[in-house]
Parts: C-alpha cells; structure tokens; sequence
C-alpha cells in the first residue's frame, strides 16, 4: 500500500475502470438504488443490483466487487448482506460498507458492527458514522453530535487497523484513511460542491463507485481515493452548468461519464490531493 | 386555529421551513422515495427515509414530523407504520396520513383506517381517497367513481373533526379543511400545472412538504397550506421552463428550491387563496 | 394475428394508446419503479405500482395489463407475482414478464419458468434471457456465454408457441417473434441509440410499454412492436438532444411523450421495420 497518492495515480485508476468495467453488486437501500445505478453506468462500470438472500451470496462469490449500504434495511435484505459479505469475503471479493444512519439508529448499529467480521475492503461514511462503527466495534467512543472528519481521524485508523482495509470519512474535505503495518497513511481530497448534499444518494453512490474502483483490481488505498476525487471532479463540473439540486443531480451524472472520459483535464482543474 | 389566511402567513411559514430545516421521517412508496427525499430537500427539509418496524419507532418519538404513505405497502413496512404513528402520537410529534389508492384496493384501506386511530395532523389526498377514508372511518359514504374535491369537502369536514387535524383534498383546486370547535373552515389554493400528474411523485411529495410543514411548530391549517402553496408555485415556475413530463420534474426539483430562496415573488405570482 | 408489419400499423397502436389511456399494473424491482411510472406516464399510460400479495391479484382482474419483471424479486414480491398473473390469465388481462437476469441466477429462474404456466401475452428480454427462459421451460439450452439477438430467434420461435403470445428480444435491432399456428412471424425494429444501456430503467420501462400497448385490446404483435417502435424512436429523439447519461434520460422521457403526440413524423425519421 503507498504511502501518498499522486494525481496521475488517481487518472490511472479512472483509465482503468473505463477499460475493465467491473461488475458491481448493489444491496442498497430504495431510496437511492436507482440513482446508484445510474452513477455507476455514468463513471463506467457495470450494476447488478441482486439484494435478496437466496441469490446474493451466489453472486457476491463471482461480481468484481460488492456494495453494502444500510439505508433501508429490512428482515430480508440484512439477511442477503450478511451472507453477501460472508461469501465476498470467502471468495476474495472486494466489499464496500457503507453505514448510513450507524450511531442514530440501534438496529442498523447492531448490522454493521456484525458486517465487519467479513472484513470490508473499503468502510465509506461520515464522520458520525464511522465513530460509531469503530465505537460499536470496540475501538472508538460512540457519537456525541456533529462530528469534523478531522475528529473521526483516529476511529477511522483504528477501525482501518482491525479490518486491515481502507476507511475514508467523507467531508466537506475527504479523509481517506490506512493503516499498513501499524502506521497510519492519510489522504486528502478537495473538491465537491456544496450542492452534493442537497442531491439524495449522492454520498451512497460515492460508496458504490468505492466498491467499482476496488472491483478494478488495484491497490484499495488508490481505489477510495480515485472513487472520491472522480466524485469531486464530476460536481466541479456540475456546479458550472446547474445552479439548482435538481438540475444538479443530472448534470452530476453527465459528469461523472464527461471525468471518465477525460479524467487527466477533470482532475486536474477540480480536485487536490495532500 | 385561523379562519382564513393570506398569503403573507404562508410567506412566513417558508421562510420558517427554510431557517428550521425540520426533520421528516418518511414511511412511503418504493416507486417515488428517491423522488420524495429530493423534495424535501430542495424545499428545505431534511429526509429521513426509515421505514423497518424496529427503527422506525424510535425515530418517530425524535423527528420534526412523519410521513406515512400506502403506496406500497407489504407487511414489515406496514408494521412499521402502525409503530411510526403510535409513538409519534405519544410522543406530540406531528404526522401525515398519505392514503395513495384507498378505496380502491381493500387491505391499504384498512391499514389506513386503523392508522386513523392515532390522529393524523394532516390527511391529504385526492378527493376518492378522502372519500373512502371517512367512509372507511364511520364518517362518509365510500367512493362511487371520480371525484371533484367540491364533492369531498363534507367528507373531508368529517374527518377532520375526527382526528382534530387538517385535512387536504388535492385537485385542480385543493381544498385544505379544519374543523376547530365545530365549525369548518377551508382554504382553497389555486395555482399548480397539469403537468404536476405527469411526473409520478409529485402528490406523494406534496404529503411529505404537508410533514415539513407540520415540523416547523407553527399552525396545522397554515402548515398544510404553505405545503400546497409552494407546491403550486414551483409547478407554476417549473411549467415556464418544461413543458413535457421529464424536464419538468427536474424543474420542479429546482423550483421547490427557488421558492425557498424567494417565496414573496414566487408565491405572489402563481398562487391565490380564497 | 398479422404475418407482416408497416409503419402506419404501428402508427395507429400509439393513437389508440394515447385515447384509451391503459391502467397498467407493475410488479417490478425497486431499481426502476420510479423511472418505469414516469415512462408510462409519457408514453400515455397510466401506471398502478402495485405488488403486493393481498391486492396485486385483484388489480390484476381488472387492470389494462399488467408487469412482471423479476429484477429484485423478495419473498412477498414474488407470492405477488405468482398470484397477479393467475389472476390475469383468469381474467384475460394480457400481462408482460420481462425476465431480468434470469438464466444468471437460480432463484428467479425457477421463478419465471413457473409464472410461464400462466402464460405471459409477451415476454421481452434479450437474448441470453430469453435463451434462458426457453431452456427452463423445456424449450431451449440454456445460456453459454453473451448472445446476439439473432441466435435467440429459435428459442424465441419455441417460447413464443409454448405460451401462444409473442416473444421480444431486445438488442441493438429487436426482434419480435409469434409462433401463430406452426408458422414463426419475426418483425424486426431498428433503431434506438446505444445510450439507451447507459440508463438503467430502459429495457424494464421498455418492458412496461409492451404491457400498455397490450393493454389497449389490439393485436399482441402490434402491440410489442409498436412499444419497441416507441422505445427506439424516443432514443433517437432523444440523442439528438443530450449526448451524456444524465441528460439522456430526461431527454427519453420527454420524447416519450412527444412520439406520442406525433408519432407519424417521430417514428418515420427514427425506426425502420423488417
């Protein structure tokens, strides 16, 4: 794993993902699961959104990579998630958690606290979310309120630390967080766009273009931080054509096909990385 | 409770969505949730899309306000309602009853019935769902075929006294009903576009605006009617930029957030009460 | 049933769709619900999303037609569907079983091949769907790898005279297949745009359009080419206007409504028939 990423890093990893289209595995939640799928059409790689318990796990064995997402959980779905990620992890399928609403509500806390025993190869959230992931996961300290990802750094190392993967807070600045060896290595991704967060499923589908990157092959420390720089270029470009979250949310994903066709000029005019 | 309002009540009542920012938990249809939360969103609020019976509960006691909406139902979402509304009514947090095809399909028409036994701030729907409700609830006479809201306005008096709410019959013209001590009042607001029953969503999001209004603290009957108002207007708006169904639910998505920012010029324009 | 096509025929189906306005009940995933309502609402249709197992088979008695499609299938989704399509044979409402992912996962093989028994007025997929679905029945030998609609013609020839109707593949030029007394009829309809695959939604709203232009009473061959008709002439519209995912598919829903309004000229510039 490096211990800094550069941009043309990053440029090699959206090249690649345009050339090798991985098949990603979506259980997410039905508020966002088709604005996810079009956000992975758009960047370049290719949906299956198979989330019941008798097929998941088949084919979580065989996708290039798998995403969890607990926004909408029920009975049935959380029983696909935990066999997709049991047979994602036996089969040395790349998984992505994203836990929505983890610390806010008890049920989903008690999810996702049992998901990481399969390892995930990339934890994407907030800064809420993830410490109370590493909390509920015996290594943080809960949620108290509102939360900088900068305060979440050290959950986020240690929650990195125990599932020997990525995590990456997502911010007004991203932290994207590893622990190899017992050191810490964080990058920083600047962009966005304030209107991000005015868009449902933004955030969801920057988890779902996590587990495309990890579906490439390469390094996971390069993976989350190319899923989140692509996703920071695409609303650079957004925001100079819509002014307005619905007008936005489309032009949003025009972008994320314009970055992947031209990811060395996107990047570079809109996103850094330190 | 008012007996009349003018349009300067409502311009108050967005303005105070926009500073509040309320919390609307939302327990609606597969078919338009993306679509919802983008809504509220662009109006102002703040989705919360938990919909499973263990959760859902639990957020109802702590929410600004609660949706709930038949669109979709199937048994653990409909569990989840039954609890939603239970611990919203202990707890005084406002919710709204969105009876998508009651009367026409029988089992959501007894799930809305029996949700009626927690007082729904707001019941809005068109004037066949009205009908059948309080038909359904001991107070009406069922639904014979379509309907005017005109033909609704005594069953939707009659509900109204029941659950001590508002009640908003949707139409061409809406009508939104109250009947504080007795008497009745009604607001009629006219404005919208045709192009509103175009866009699949657009009356299951005028239920879940009905919420953010209702968690902004202030006066039911006012809550309801700013809801329909700054639906109305944005219509108005978004019509004068689209004028087939695609584009103009982006613009509508705009609008909502338009009449946010400026709602004396938006509301003047396109919206009268009576 | 007719043993050739022309543009006028087809003409014609879309004036009949836009009088007769078709209540269309859709049993489909959670992905593309919503884009499949905006797509009927467009096209002329009127959608009931209803799927679940207490009121889907008595909406299905009385509906235009209805919509299978087994893109997310759970448990209660699935007793739906199983019970809205013997309650459709039952009572001579036309239904669609569009057959997502099947001969790639077990479960919802098992699942289309026994809602054959109820014998589907169209079945649309592509190629390797198809191959599939023939094989499950009996038909067919299975799926080997990625297929080209013209590969498909005998499975869909075989299928097409197990259940009586018409069989769609879709591809880069459909194919519409009967099996009428022992003869096989193939329309072929050429047009479209290859970003039709970068939207997720196209081929399920493609499907719900099969089931509305079947909905309006005519001939079954008609119907499916007229929807497909629809469907290309829309895309080619469409890329005329938008040339990235996002815009795209706002851009398709408009000229879904706009062929309807004048499919003469829409559909002589973009769809050709053999």
């Amino acid at each position: 794993m490096p211990s800094t990423l550069a941009l043309r890093d990053v440029v090699a990893a959206v090249h690649s993902l345009r050339e090798s289209t991985p098949l990603v595995q979506c259980l997410t939640n039905t508020v966002v699961a088709g604005f996810t799928a079009n956000a992975l059409l758009a960047a370049g790689a290719s949906p299956a959104m198979v989330d019941n318990p008798r097929e998941a796990p088949l084919l979580a064995a065989g996708a290039s990579a798998v995403l969890v997402n607990t926004g909408t959980p029920q009975r049935d779905e959380v029983e696909a998630m935990h066999a997709a990620a049991a047979a994602a992890a036996e089969h040395g399928t790349p998984w992505v958690l994203d836990p929505v609403a983890v610390g806010a509500l008890p049920w989903r806390t008690e999810v996702a606290a049992a998901l990481l025993a399969h390892r995930p190869a990339v934890v994407r959230g907030n800064a809420s979310e993830v410490l109370a992931l590493a909390g509920a996961s015996g290594g943080g300290r809960g949620v108290d309120a509102a939360h900088t990802a900068e305060q979440a750094l050290d959950a986020a190392a240690s929650l990195a630390a125990t599932t020997g993967g990525v995590v990456a807070v997502s911010g007004a600045v991203d932290h994207v967080v590893a622990a190899p060896g017992g050191r810490t290595v964080v990058v920083r991704v600047t962009g966005g766009h304030p209107l991000l967060t005015r868009v449902t499923g933004t955030g969801c589908a920057l988890g779902a273009l996590c587990a495309a990157y990890a579906g490439t092959g390469g390094d996971l420390l390069t993976a989350a931080v190319a899923a989140h720089a692509h996703t920071a270029a695409a609303a650079t470009l957004a925001a100079a054509r819509a002014v307005r979250p619905g007008s936005f949310a489309v032009a949003w994903l025009d972008a994320l096909d314009a970055v992947g066709e031209e990811p060395e000029a996107s990047l570079a005019a809109a996103v850094e990385l330190s």
